[in-house]
């Protein structure tokens, strides 16, 4: 098929390459020339603009946009208005499946279809293929099977499952969820459980990195614990290789255990990574999510919450601890100023 | 070689198993007699009492123990007076690292190694191997090289690890972690992590099961926040698909993932599980450490009060909340008496 | 001043007697007439009908809308397009702030005021006075002075406070907050804060509560970790006298602490509250306003999952951790089945 | 009655002070000389050494330590050696209650009695009185009493309580707890909870310190999300007005709040307080007691995490965060080093 890709960062440049790699064509756009470049250079056909884009695709025109959420009403501003009856857009990007809704029914009254694709996979999804999971109408997303098959693992069906349809089944790697925006929506949820997945791991590792504590002095005094036993904190553990044998044969493998494993063996005190880590709207739509519905979500909140943390976003509240502390105890806790910390 | 297993499980007999595929000779013992009887009729040699398994064995004896972590002191008061300087113990089982520090200095004492054996991999293991994190003294694990290649899974190095020592790497799902304890310490973190992941797909599942609550009916009350917007909350999720659509290219792919959509294949309404979720000591361990250590771990946490609620541990706390909403607003909260939840 | 006020339940009236006990008349109007009647009794003007109530109070006529957030739209539409120029509107509920907002910009197009007034203070309030927290127009604020004077408690100033303005200061309990929604807003975090603070004590009461779990008999499993040192846990605490002597000299006294201690005087075991919490929707909006904010709130997230946990919306996710447990290990989680739970 | 105190911190010599006071006679020690001397001058008998100490008391003797919970073994094995049968040792610092249970029968061998006494009320108890927990044999607590009575604040008895006993009842500001341990698990149980409070007064100030975001730009990131709605983000609060308004017949008043309320008025950006919270031992024993019971108790461990997380105690697990992004999204998180933060 022919398709238009809108937005050529990590992601939207490795679809390309492997929709390209599955015989699809592929006119690209993006705001730096220099990425439309790339592609033109690997095979794909440039689009200098979007009208460029529109007049190289056959009707009816399937547009895939991949970009930070926050620019997509600004994109669709400017692409809308030059759509035709039966065009599809496709938001392949981290969306909120609430604007999915808005969106579908602002392109319906122009009679552009819209499908909501949440695409999981990372920098591996190239070689390994994507995990797609499609909302929007039924008939449209059939259509777009063979975009969506050349994008997929299109792994063996699993067993007990039925295969030999013609719409690829979920053990191929792709889903469809159902109406507008199903697919962000499992998407959203996924990415929360991702959050508390790599939580879980950071924590425990964590703790293995200060299984050394006993080994250090301590002093009495009032306003810090002393450890009890420093006889049971005598361990200098190898994260690197731990991280490695739990993933053979251990109840904690996994994809992500894999990553952590191979950067671990690059960067064992990981000197490189700041730590501030950033967020990028799924796990906060996740809780919001959770909370409008009513249903606990304590691990992936306290996964999210470390995030903000992270970035300093509780100091205000550390300094009013201490203050406290101060007020009611006289006790002054230690340390430099709160305001180089939160810069 | 030849050793004895006290205690035949799941877990104890599997490991059994394993080791006779591999050629080793076992000499079995519990106190039930059907469970030696059963091995028996597999290739192990009985034997009725412990005397009997130690005479069954040759010097220096090797004694894997597994068993609840609560029954370990009780058969080492049974066990090591028998023992002869040289002899082996290993505790594979679930114990708290610290009862190993204590234990290996009582057997030190008669002379008797004890090495400590986190082993992860549940039902699985007998086909998959397990994960084995070691913990003792390094040359007496050395010697025992024959038997924990025969129950990991032996898998070939990953790329960038150097491979051809005699003794098994990381790779292979063998660590050998440090002195005593260090090996059940590295198996607790792993079940903290399990704890903390297993929460995170369950919330995730959870909110998607109530993805349809905009379709029931809700009425306006000063007590309950009405769903403000009902028009967000009409999905219908397929649970099965989506936990089978996540393990092919998706970030969150893991063997616990394998599992879930396995069991929601089977039964996706989970109406055979009652949800009083058990924990066997790893993941109240886990936080002891955190906790000594001063070091955050609110989503490990967070996991492990999930299952004491479910338990129904908290309900003390909640008819406290209900208390005082009636104490200064007069609110009274609906709902059957707490005693029959408590039950 | 005369005011019309519309929503008569528990706080409603309480305003209405407050303020006629200060000299203020009031027309007083609700959809059940026996709440008129009752405050018509103790010398209320009842109002059949929102025209009535309009006709009976001097123009720019001052209405306290006191009613559920969910029922404030609904009486708005009633009541917006009988109003006048110059006409003030008070939403002394538990609205959202985001929501005053939008309400202010729709009743300023008709030349009303709007003024959001958070309300703290509950059944207590018509004796102690309330607290009071205000947005919207400065000057507008500083014309109901007499009314918000009447209902607060009107306290003498703290030390190093000014005092003799006009204007009431916070020491009074009045505090004007800032433009509109900045009352609710205020209220919103403190009702945040409030569950925060009753989760602190109903957890902190419910290992009191099981400091007794010592003199149980424990038996030895692989899926319950025993207790390790029973001889701990031997303490049958009396709950209603340690809630007591907190309220005296200790750094956690508080007036909610006042309310726990009385509830418990009357009834230790709690056996006539449920103990399915319910909320009203601060706490959710002000967790979904610290994501907005990107800052952690984990004590107030924790407090508010508890509730929804204590009404049964975790309970699949408990289903799912037992088919996990099961899938993997083999393990048989007891109990009940859940649907009775989950009824 | 004549007692001796051994230890004169700030909570020490505040003891002596009021004892002083209501005509009790004081003999002082402390490893500081001049400690000792500033309470002589006040009216205190000053002792050097523990052996002057011991001399200058009628027997039986009374000893009150008032010291960090790590020195108290210390202190026990210098000063028990020394004491005569029926003499009598409190404990009114903040010792962990199982250390109490292990010493009460050390010290009872001796002939010595034990009491532990939980002590609430920081440095405004010497003129607001003392809220005392007391553990230990009855009849020892009893005759104590004198010494109790001084330190209470003694108020009198709430409605429906019966008064004019001869030992003081919980509304005096004194319980009698239970048995060894007992005044100190009260005691810890009193400090979570009294974490969790903080916390939530924290997290709810720290949620109105960002109200103004709104106001900031943002732009546009695929890695951090941006603030959907601006115009709901414009609030420039007053904190410290806030804090005031609360005292004011609002539900969450209590004596932390004036406390908070202070030193907002004196350091409103709270420039002064490094934010390094530290934390004295009953936070974590709460929280291990908790999982020892098997009981929920995620608001207190969200409150102690979050002072762990300020001490800089989660940045490994935040690195690794950002190692996994980078790993699998080929994120990069922006920020200074980690090591500079961590120091």
């Amino acid at each position: 098929m022919q398709l238009g890709m809108i937005g050529l960062g990590r992601m939207g440049s490795n679809l390309v390459r492997r929709l390209m790699r599955h015989g699809h064509q592929c006119v690209v756009h993006d705001i730096q020339p220099a990425a439309i470049e790339a592609l033109h250079h690997e095979g794909a056909t440039g689009a200098a603009s979007l009208d460029e884009m529109l007049s190289l695709l056959p009707a009816p025109r399937i547009l895939w946009l991949m970009m930070p959420a926050a620019a997509v009403d600004t994109t669709l501003a400017d692409l809308v208005p030059r759509l035709s009856p039966g065009d599809i857009v496709i938001d392949g990007g981290n969306s909120f499946y609430r604007d999915d809704i808005r969106r579908s029914v602002a392109l319906r009254e122009k009679g552009v279809h819209f499908i909501d694709v949440g695409t999981s996979g990372g920098i591996a999804g190239l070689e390994r293929g994507y995990c797609l999971m499609v909302g929007g109408e039924a008939d449209i997303a059939r259509y777009l099977t063979p975009i969506f098959a050349a994008l997929t693992p299109g792994a063996p069906a699993s067993p007990g499952r039925e295969t030999g349809s013609d719409v690829p089944g979920p053990e191929s790697g792709y889903l469809y969820c159902g109406l507008h925006g199903a697919g962000h929506f499992v998407k959203m949820i996924h990415n929360g459980i991702e959050y508390g997945m790599m939580a879980a791991y950071a924590e425990g590792m964590n703790i293995l990195k200060h299984a050394n504590i006993g080994m250090r002095q301590h002093e009495v005094s009032a306003e810090i614990t002393p450890l009890p036993h420093p006889e049971y904190y005598q361990y200098d553990f190898n994260l690197p290789d731990i991280a490695e044998v739990w993933r053979h044969g251990s109840v904690i493998d996994s994809w992500l255990l894999e990553k952590i494993a191979g950067v671990l063996r690059t960067d064992p005190a990981l000197e490189t990574f700041p730590g501030h880590v950033a967020d990028s709207g799924e796990g906060r739509w996740t809780i919001a999510t959770a909370i409008d519905e009513g249903v606990p979500a304590p691990v992936l909140s306290a996964a999210l919450y470390a995030r903000f943390s992270s970035r300093g976003q509780g100091v205000f509240a550390d300094q009013l601890l201490s203050a406290m502390r101060y007020a009611f105890g006289g006790h002054v806790d230690a340390g430099p100023p709160a305001k180089s910390r939160n810069a």
